[in-house]
Formats: structure tokens, sequence, C-alpha cells
């Protein structure tokens, strides 16, 4: 069998997360079981999901284990099967964490899913069409669900939920604008992934700053806003909104360090009559097909043209994460393993 | 033509509203167009909402003008009608303000209702069978649309709608429990209200400890809770809300005056995938028949059993209201003008 080598969690961040929070391991896959498939994964996804999991207390889902594999989603190929439904060179797309290779329950439903990569990059299933883009679609979907010539906004633009995001809302002849760091983010967001309007954060030193800038790009205001950042952008966008402005909270990855991160004016979300909802997009399995087409036409058709940061090498994903959490990729952050 | 004493806005309140913000002015009433109503107010309701219009700032509505009649819920009678469907003698329920009389245009849709006053006093349509009655209606029934075995939580637990809160809530077999200020407010919620049980919030410092009391008011977590209060409130409400909890905000009368009141934990609207929708009950006029009918029920089978604090004559309508602010008041706060 071959070696198997895997970033495990060692210990927990206190504050910022480093890569000294992981630990590398070689081991020896294990023999397969009836009902069982090894994938050698070809891509890691790396998202920001993954830094709450390495707190200690219960968000939404259990922490990450210590001493065990990275959890993550993988894009791969089935190197060896004793399911009757995969063979070897299927590709497929599985929650395979930081490692090379996986043993997986295939008879267990939802763990393994067959991909077609004659159109579509193997990568993207981790990506645009995939988790990533799902969530998008969630957000803006069932949440903002904006009428024609609305505005909504998206911040974390040029990563691979607001690329997305992107994409979907000029598909619904919305004005989208969103909010990048740095003026290479923001100029790509607009030249390359179809944003009416970027908004460079780090130029503004407050939440008043940023949304006087948030005024002049959304001349009538903001009717959408979904969130992935959370602290001052929130307070800044939250000024801006419309009256029955819908916001959907998908991260607050300004949080995740442990630091207070209140809202300072929770009272606009009365007199404005907002709706706010969190939401994971794996709880909504039933909407995944439906968003997979849309995602899936949007790639083929070249309207959603992601962008990808790709290391190389298990070894290079602990600081590869770390940087996305810096938001020192571009695009959706993947690490090769082949 | 009869005298009709009038209460103004005089200055907006700097800090707290106090009486002297309004003052008193007597005027004839002017003789009637066509189509003109003649109305003689009984009672004068007294609502937080208010103290929102005295700022100048635009919240949701206008700002109350200054120099002219504070506007306001009023249920009185008809005294000379030049509109054929308005007769002497008729019960009529309207926005007449702070004052003895008014002229309504009556041909203008939605400006006087006729009430029949059989059944359930005329005081009550500016209550439990009125606009907070509804409110009540809409956040349960609209925004936290709890099931049965649920538990749901409101603050300003006594008053006019949280006292309305708790019937329909029964009504639809949760638990319910109060936030009120005061253990005479909480054993009147817990004995006369049906409330199952009522937490004193003056008895706690900050939010942990009245999160403390929620934890043993609520075993089971908190699935729904309407806002009256924002604040160290909401704060504590937020650390117990369960997984998918829907939050209305109805409220946020710790503000009014001005002071930053920011929510702590923002974060936990996206690791519990809460829904909060803030609302105003005068933009949904459409739920209203339902409503009413389902308050007019639960009052005539003595399930709703509102308790009033009336003060008496138009120029007690400015200490009343202060007094309401700060809580004094014990159910639905009401002006008597004859």
């Amino acid at each position: 069998m071959p070696q198997n080598r895997q970033i495990l969690l060692d210990n927990r961040p206190v504050g910022e997360a480093t890569v000294d929070n992981f630990k590398l391991l070689t081991v020896e896959t294990p023999p397969l079981q009836d009902g069982q498939v090894l994938v050698r994964h070809h891509f890691l996804s790396l998202d920001p999901y993954m830094r709450g999991r390495m707190n200690a207390g219960k968000s939404y889902a259990q922490p990450q284990p210590l001493g065990e594999v990275m959890i993550g989603g993988t894009a791969g190929e089935v190197v060896e099967s004793k399911h009757p439904k995969f063979q070897p060179g299927d590709k497929v797309v599985g929650m395979g964490g930081w490692q090379e290779y996986s043993v997986v329950d295939a008879w267990q439903p939802g763990m393994l899913r067959k991909v077609d990569t004659s159109h579509v990059p193997l990568s993207y299933y981790l990506g645009a069409v995939g988790m990533p883009g799902v969530t998008a679609w969630y957000g803006l979907v069932k949440i903002i669900a904006p009428k024609a010539g609305e505005t909504v906004v998206v911040s974390a633009a040029t990563g691979a939920v607001g690329s997305a995001f992107a994409a979907l809302a000029k598909a619904r002849d919305c004005r989208v604008v969103g909010i990048a760091g740095g003026p290479e983010k923001c100029k790509y967001a607009v030249d390359e992934l179809g944003f009416d309007a970027c908004i460079d954060y780090r130029e503004h030193k407050d939440a008043a700053s940023l949304s006087k800038a948030l005024k002049a790009a959304c001349p009538n205001g903001i009717d959408g806003y979904f969130e992935n950042v959370g602290g001052m952008v929130l307070d800044a966008v939250l000024l801006r909104m419309n009256a029955f402005g819908r916001i959907a909270l998908c991260g607050m990855i300004a949080g995740y360090d442990g630091q207070p991160l209140p809202l300072a004016h929770p009272a606009l979300i009365l007199t404005n009559r907002l709706k706010l909802e969190g939401f994971i997009v794996s709880e909504h399995m039933e909407v995944w097909p439906e968003a997979l087409v849309e995602l899936g036409t949007l790639v083929g058709t070249a309207k959603l043209r992601p962008r990808e940061t790709v290391s190389q090498g298990i070894a290079s994903a602990p600081e590869a994460f770390i940087g996305l959490l810096k938001g020192q990729n571009f695009g959706k952050q993947l690490v090769k393993l082949i």
C-alpha cells in the first residue's frame, strides 16, 4: 500500500493560527475492507471555515479533534476499489482531509461523489462548482433573493465564494459591488469578475469612512449583502442598507482569532426592517443539484472564470492556509498533491 | 365648536425625554368641510415608538415635526359628521394624536375605523385588540412561527405587546418566558398573564448573569425571541438561542436616548444559523383582520386579560409618557380624556 502523508491538528491557536498548530505525519494506507475505496487526492481545498474548527469551543460544528487529520474537501481519483459503483480511474470529490490518500466507506451516502471532468476541470469541483459556489448561490438566491436592478454587495469579493456570487448576481441583472483587500484584487474584481465596482477596505480606517465609499459605489443604497468577514465591514454596510434589505451571514472571519467583534448599531436592523440570516450550506443539500447546474453553466459559458491560487504538496498546506486567513490568496486556495 | 386642548412637541430631547419637550395649547375645533368627521377622543394610546419620533434623525418614519400635535392612536366617539358612513355616537379608532378632538377626512382610507364595543371595551382597541396586539401577533406568527413545544421569550413582558404575545404563544402550546422589570411585574406575568416563568432583569448586572437566569428558565434553550428592548437583554438572549432560532425585532427602547447600543456577539447569528427580522406592524395591514379576530377571541374567552394604566386628562400625557419610557406603567398605558 502507498505511503500517505497527513497534516494533523497538533495544538489549538492562542489568538492567531500559525503553522506550528499543525504536524506532518507519514503513515501506510491500510488494506481495503469490503465496500471501501482508496482515493488518491489531486487537490485539497483550503477554506476559512477550517479556522473556526481549530478552536476548542463548539461553534456550529464540533471542533476539529487534536491529533487527527484536519478536515477538508478533496478532489481526486480512485486507485483501488472494493465497492461495485467505483472503479480505478473514476474522478471523485469528497471530504478526504489534509492528506494524500483517503480510504472511504463508499456505502455511506454523501461520502464520495463521481464527477465529470470532460468540461469542468477537476479542481473547480472544490470551488466554483463545489461548496463555495453553492454557498454563494444559497445566500444570493434563498436569502437575499434579489430583484433585477437591485444592488447587492459581497465581502471577500475575489475569493471562491465572492467570485461565484458576482456571476450569479449579474445573471439576475443586479448591480454588484465587492469589498476586497488591496488595489490589485479590486481591479481584478471589476476587470475579470464582472463587479460593477469594488472597494478596497484597507484604504479605510473605520466604518464611517468605508460607509462613505459604499455610498458612492451604491448610489441607490444596498438591498442585499453577503457577509464573509464581519467587524468593521458589516458595520459600514449596515449604515447603507435600504429598507427591507436582506443580509446573508456566511462567515465572520474577522472574529476567528477570538477578539471581540461587536456590531455597532443593531438598531438599524429594526429601523430599516432588515432580515439577517446565518446559514451553513451543508445543511441545505436539497439545493445543491439546482445550484450546481447553474454554476456549471456559468463556468461552461465563461461567465464565471474562477481564479485559483495553488500551493504545491501536502507539506505546504499549513502555510497556504495561514496565507488564506490573511487574504494573501487570489481566488480559490488549493493545494496540489500530485 | 368645542375647545380642543392639544399637546405639541415643543423641542427635541437631548438624551432622555422630559415633560419640558412638550407644550399644551388650547384651540377651537374648526367647522367641518364636506367628508369630514369630528371625533371626541375618549382614550389616547401612549406607546414606546413615539420616543423614536421625537428625535430629529430619520428612523423608519419621518420625525415628529416641532410645533405640531404629537402623533398617537386614539379611540373615541363621532360627535359631528359630514360623511355618509359616520354618524354621531359611532365609536371609532384612528390616529387622532395627543388632543381631545380631531377633525378627520373620512374619505381617506384607513383614517377612521368603526368598532363594536358591545363585547370589547373601547380602550382595548388601542391595546390587546389594536396595534400592540397585532404587533405581538405578527412577530410571533409571521417571524417566529413557533412549533408546539418550542420555547419563546419576550421582553417588556407585561406591556401591551408582551401580554398579548403570551396569550398567543400559549394558544400555540409553547413554553413562554418573560423578561420584565421588578418582582411585582414578574409575579403578575406568571399569575395573571399565563407566562411559564418571568425573569426580573433588574436583578442582573450584566448579560452573563441574565443569560444564566435564562438558562434556568429555558432548560431546552430559546427557539423564538420577541425583542422590545435591545442592549443587555438582547445580548443575554442571544447566548441562549437554539440553532435555527428566530428573533423578531420590534423595539429597542434601550437605545432611544441616543446612547450607543452595540450587540456584543453578532457571530452567534452565524454559528447558530439564526434569523433576525425587524418589522413595523403598520406595514403589514394585510394581517390585521386575521390577527384581530384571534385577539378578540382571546379577550372574549378571558384568555387574554389586558391590564391598563390610565392617567386622567390630556395635560397628564407627557408625564405618563415619560413614566412609560421608564417602565413605570403596568400593562397598556392610556390617557383618559373624558
